[in-house]
């Protein structure tokens, strides 16, 4: 993916801490790309330090190259009321950046548009030609692999990686983020979203990001999680991410003050402690993976609550626990044994 | 899907247990449908009553009006030898159903032979369009969900929930069959091949294939499993369908003399009421199901091997066991308390 000068389109969104993972996770981690964000719906003026434009024309101020579609919805399928905005991205010249399930290379209309226009249409979540079952290769490879779960989806676990991942080059770890997502694909220039392949092919993809990640000489490589494995919706992602993964440890994510699965009653959360055991022995007997320690996220808890959660998440599981954000991800990489220039497992 | 004479193409696999799936399964439980096997590479003049031909010049004096693509490779790749045999079909005037992941129409080159000849391509595996996520009506139909489930893939789960639903139905319950693969697709002429769908919407494909089962009368409905949850491929399908099927029940299938995965010594079966527990576990909290019964596979034993494989399996499970395909439905069908008109929970 070449350099590109990002316009985030955060319609209607960029107050909603939930549905504007894209658009946030892209500012916070690849700002260095990003130009300006635009919302309608929004008074501000700013957004995170970038400028907050209502319309496409005032966006064009900033320079921009491309306009990256920064929600994510329920189900990925793209809300009517966006096309008219999109059309307008591309009649300025823009490229698109798509993370959604729809894909707007399917779209005849749009595609006829953007070639009048010579700008590209590129789909993050489109999954590439020739994907397959995992060849085996994810148990032999020589990197340390360590992925992300959760009690629920959009709860941070990208987040954590990505801070994992930054903690531990600080200390002259050769360690990767593994993408596995649209927003991790946005923000790392790479990747495959997973939860957009063929069902059988889960596992395979992910095993292709874990020996990609080694390719780019990655020695401890922090893979993106997705979903949940008692998500009502995404625990197929999940369990296929786990088996191709194939990773030697787990960080259990949770966000501290959540009780139920995407605030639906129907679907509880259990105990952590109870979490953590389920990921141990669902994990293959090839390659058993323990949770090594848990990554609170405590945005929604003033600074004793915090710290509170973050007590109580280590008397239940006995496992070193913070938030990274919050707190640093010193503690967690350190749980995680990353002291050393190469992983130690 | 109207009502076809079938010449199922089991070419180079007719001998094969393991890879002549769709084959098989279509011979024992749709024999109404199928009129001759095809296999250039047998000796053979019959193949389980039907006539074997060797060439599709044969097959024609049997009156097939659709070709069937027997065969199941890993990861569901086309052998391009079977070309030929295709083409030579379609310009025969057969219609041609698929179940493999790489899609016949997909092909200009045959599409347009077809379109020349007047004949059909179905592709059993395509997902239709419109999937979504669930929307939970899987928890609140009135019907018994029992789903299949295994220590691997390819031993039998879609031959037992068949073999139930015949059992359940000649006892007067109001059952369904609910096919989630090409060959359960190719038997009962309808249903989702849920490890085709895009990741995201495995269980929401399982839970329109429940919600299918109800309107068609299924009191019971007997959900066709895929893969298992520790198989280092498909095992996403497998929690998918899990959680989007929703069951009250499990049937625990097993091939009596296997101890690894797919015949791969790094995949080792652990231990029968390890994968019980792990069942159960794994439910989700809105709808926690038990396992009731072990359904045995013990097609390479003997008699008294068989007799004794199903003893051991209830003495360590403590579960109602036995192989419905050798001795009957009848044991596990009692298991599931089926006796009624109308399924006991």
């Amino acid at each position: 993916m070449r350099r590109r000068r990002l316009l985030v389109l955060a319609e209607g969104r960029s107050g909603d801490p939930h549905f504007g993972k894209t658009a946030r996770g892209v500012i916070r981690y690849a700002p260095q790309d990003v130009v300006c964000v635009l919302d309608s719906q929004s008074a501000a003026t700013e957004h995170e330090g970038f400028p907050l434009v209502r319309t496409v024309a005032e966006a064009l101020r900033f320079g921009p190259t491309t306009a990256l579609v920064g929600v994510a919805t329920q189900g990925g399928r793209f809300p009517p009321a966006w096309r008219a905005l999109l059309e307008e991205c591309i009649r300025a010249g823009l490229d698109i950046e798509n993370g959604l399930h729809e894909f707007l290379t399917n779209d005849a209309e749009l595609m006829g548009l953007a070639a009048k226009q010579g700008v590209e249409l590129r789909d993050l979540r489109r999954a590439p030609p020739g994907l397959n079952v995992p060849t085996g290769e994810n148990l032999t490879h020589d990197a340390t692999s360590i992925l992300m779960v959760g009690s629920d989806c959009a709860i941070g676990k990208m987040t954590v990686a990505l801070e994992l991942d930054r903690e531990s080059k600080s200390r002259g770890v050769r360690s990767e983020f593994i993408p596995t997502g649209q927003t991790g694909i946005a923000i790392a220039g790479w990747g495959i979203s997973v939860d957009a392949v063929v069902a059988d092919f889960i596992a395979g993809a992910a095993e292709q990001l874990v020996l990609e990640g080694v390719r780019r000489g990655g020695e401890v490589l922090f893979v993106e999680g997705q979903g949940s494995l008692l998500h009502p919706a995404y625990s197929g992602v999940t369990l296929g991410l786990i088996h191709g993964s194939a990773p030697h440890s787990y960080v259990l994510c949770h966000k501290a003050d959540e009780t139920v699965v995407d605030g639906d009653d129907r679907y509880p959360i259990p105990p952590l402690s109870d979490l953590v055991e389920l990921h141990e022995r669902i994990s293959l007997l090839a390659r058993p993976a323990q949770v090594r320690a848990i990554a609170l996220n405590t945005r929604d808890l003033d600074e004793d609550g915090a710290r509170n959660a973050v007590a109580e998440a280590e008397a239940e599981t006995g496992l070193p626990a913070d938030d990274p954000v919050r707190f640093g991800a010193g503690k967690l990489v350190d749980a995680l044994g990353l002291t050393e220039r190469t992983g130690v497992r």
